[in-house]
């Protein structure tokens, strides 16, 4: 499995500014969250890259795709109708090639030494199947991600082959239907932002549309179709992702971002500098 | 002197992007940078706003004023002139008023009980005359900002009457004109990146540009000027500037902000199960 493309979904109305939002990236350089996207992508080998966005957005955000703006093409979301929908407008691009899938809120920083698209990648091409990155997360979260159930199979790798994938499940539901042997408890596996797929998730997305041909599409039900028709694994990336469409989501993601890269001691200073500013007055002040 | 006008200028090309930047304001909504300093005017009473931008920047930044947006109009600077010249481009909107102004590129967070605009204004109004906001600065940042010197004329309050203004001095020349009694040694009044000033500074600077009709045209010679032919004041105000444009200027005007508001607490436990997630192993993995 050879994954020369990335697909970004980025086409949430309510959420226009945010790929235009300068960050720092680990390497101290300022950049848009579009382009840490894009480069998180390239860093596991991707050479083309296509952007789903609202219509009327392709200006602004080629202007923020920085040097692999070349390698960029945009495709439109005419009408909200919904991730997995954004998704199926990637699908002329992508044709029938494997694919690395991103998705525009969200950025991840690694701990390990790779970076979290090369691990995904790397694993999808081992076992040359579809996998989605995953994280053990608090059940407290369940609400926030899609999330999946399997069992481990991977010896030394936390890698499971997913046998149902459900979108924001209640806690109950997920005990019911999603334990995963070997997580600590009250932990279940969710999703990263992070998928590696191939032509096949276009086919049961459109099968969703013809079912619900005005409704709002999602791309759980077409990923847990997925898993109920081949293998489908998912991968515990090290590493930890950011949702940067949350409150504070930007700032730290920001942190991480630094903390994680070559300014991390004059970070820290700054930060204890600031921390040392006489908060208690101001904090009594706003109230 | 009845303060109801704000000139903001955001023409800087190299930063565009800045005032479409989203922050949490002290009150815990997501804010555009410029919708923060809107704010911040209104908070000192200000009623209408004109913002000086780069030609074809208006569409973007109108839709990031938030609800004062139909009580703010936008200047073009055509040339990048200057920052003077840009002040200049707000000058039909001001008329003979006098007007706070405030820069782009800089977020205030008071640590008093009045924002820093408001207290800013109310000295302006009682002192009846034009008055800077200042920040006492080590000697190291004089590269960054316009400094003043002048004696110290408050009995109470933190106030003085400028003598002379310098744009980015040397600490040796700074040391020779810009001395003020009182201060810190190694330390010197810099600009805070906010005014309330009147006409006569578009007449001090019509006068520059007549004088240099191709160059660019900064602020601090008409501001040294100003000092010269009126009673001109400098005021400390109890708060701090933020350059956003600073390479993690947004991560510091965020953290700053969100702990002088009500988040203060949870941002802060966020804080600290950040800096507890292995950050060796990430750190020596970048490496």
């Amino acid at each position: 499995m050879n994954i020369r493309k990335a697909l970004i979904t980025a086409a949430n109305a309510r959420q226009r500014q945010l790929p235009l939002q300068v960050l720092i990236g680990p390497d101290g350089e300022a950049k848009s969250a579009l382009r840490l996207l894009l480069e998180e992508a390239a860093s596991g080998g991707v050479e083309e890259f296509c952007v789903v966005v609202c219509p009327g957005d392709e200006a602004a955000y080629a202007e923020a795709c920085g040097p692999l703006r070349p390698r960029v093409r945009f495709a439109l979301q005419a009408e909200p109708r919904g991730y997995g929908h954004a998704v199926l407008c990637g699908r002329e691009f992508c044709s029938t090639e494997p694919f690395l899938h991103l998705v525009g809120d969200h950025l991840a920083v690694s701990t390990g030494a790779k970076t979290c698209a090369r691990q995904l990648i790397d694993i999808a091409a081992a076992e040359n199947s579809p996998v989605s990155a995953v994280q053990p997360t608090r059940e407290n979260l369940l609400t926030s991600f899609g999330a999946v159930g399997g069992k481990l199979v991977g010896r030394d790798l936390p890698l499971y082959q997913i046998e149902a994938v459900l979108e924001k499940p209640t806690p109950t539901v997920a005990e019911q239907e999603l334990l995963v042997p070997g997580l600590r408890a009250g932990f279940f596996l969710c999703f990263f932002g992070m998928h590696v797929l191939d032509g096949d998730i276009f086919e049961l997305l459109i099968r969703q549309m013809a079912a619900q041909p005005d409704g709002r599409i999602s791309l759980s039900p077409a990923l847990h179709a997925l898993a109920a028709q081949r293998r489908y694994l998912a991968f515990s990336v090290a590493g930890q992702r950011y949702d940067i469409g949350a409150t504070y989501g930007l700032l730290f993601a920001q942190l991480a971002l630094a903390l994680a890269g070559k300014d991390r001691d004059a970070l820290l200073t700054q930060l204890v500098e600031l921390l040392a500013q006489r908060p208690k007055e101001a904090r009594e002040a706003r109230r």
